[in-house]
């Protein structure tokens, strides 16, 4: 069987066998518990995960200790503090585990590396970078334009397992509504 | 003296003459008049822009009509409807000159050819892509987590020269406050 990440690749790049050895390792594994952290407030995200196993949440507080949801990630995505990461500065945001998590990293040196001495896995984080920035994009359209009730039922479409996984306070907190609303909402 | 795509290019990576010359072979440039559209809803977006001179505005209309600006795009900057051009789809979004505009553009398939013979420039788009990314999640953060005043002295404080030639109603629309909520914070 292939490995999961290989698979996740060739969705966009086709490898040889040396290839993903190659890009492998490059790659270290880590699992973590449920409320355990990966990323906090003031540090430099060092490493970018991509998740084989479980759940988690990148968040921050405003100013009067509001939680806002900024992404959740699930298998198959990756995530970071996508600044702090790509600038090396210190983080806004802070990501924890909302379940067991186990996890593929890539340190921000080796994800340099990897990207000037492979052009294909350039092309594949450049085309991630897109898909990511699409996304991006289509959160302001939707923040801009749509109601609350609108943007839950965008939510439910494109990842129907959150709501399965994810507590519904945490939902709320993604699409900036109270949870009283996000009650409404679901009947 | 340098050509301005070369300058700008060369912020982030270096470049012979020979490869600005292959790059420069790949783009065509136009002038458009103020008011002029470089794309509207409903079309592909086949091109993406980098501006000359001039300034422009990317937005789209909600169900009630109102209209609202997603980018601003000035001098060195790139300009598209990003999903309608990396997925060739149906764009959601309008891009209209606000002011007499000098524009080079480069179309998805030489844009594709250039990234897949040239991996600096795969590399510059990924480096661009991420920097778009980073903006485009702090205007999310913002979105969630500040007043529209604070909005508005971010924007003041990153592009103090779009307040000299915007108009005012278009900056409000790009806050997503009112005009009449714009003067108040203008005083």
């Amino acid at each position: 069987m292939k490995h999961p990440l290989r698979q996740h690749i060739e969705e966009l790049i086709e490898l040889t066998n040396e290839e993903f050895a190659f890009i492998l390792s490059h790659f270290e594994s880590t699992t973590k518990r449920k409320h355990q952290y990966i990323l906090q407030e003031g540090e430099i995200a060092s490493k970018e995960y991509w998740v084989v196993k479980g759940c988690l949440k990148s968040y921050f507080f405003d100013e009067h200790g509001k939680e806002h949801i900024l992404q959740f990630g699930m298998e198959n995505w990756w995530i970071t503090d996508y600044e702090s990461f790509v600038k090396q500065t210190t983080s806004k945001i802070n990501i924890d585990c909302i379940e067991d998590c186990e996890l593929l990293y890539i340190s921000y040196e080796n994800r340099e590396k990897l990207t000037k001495e492979m052009h294909k896995m350039e092309r594949f984080w450049a085309k991630k970078s897109k898909y990511g920035r699409i996304a991006l994009q289509n959160r302001i359209l939707s923040l801009l334009k749509n109601s609350s009730k609108e943007r839950y039922e965008l939510l439910l479409e494109q990842y129907p397992q959150l709501f399965q996984r994810v507590p519904k306070k945490l939902i709320a907190s993604y699409l900036g509504v109270s949870r009283e609303t996000l009650s409404r909402l679901n009947n």
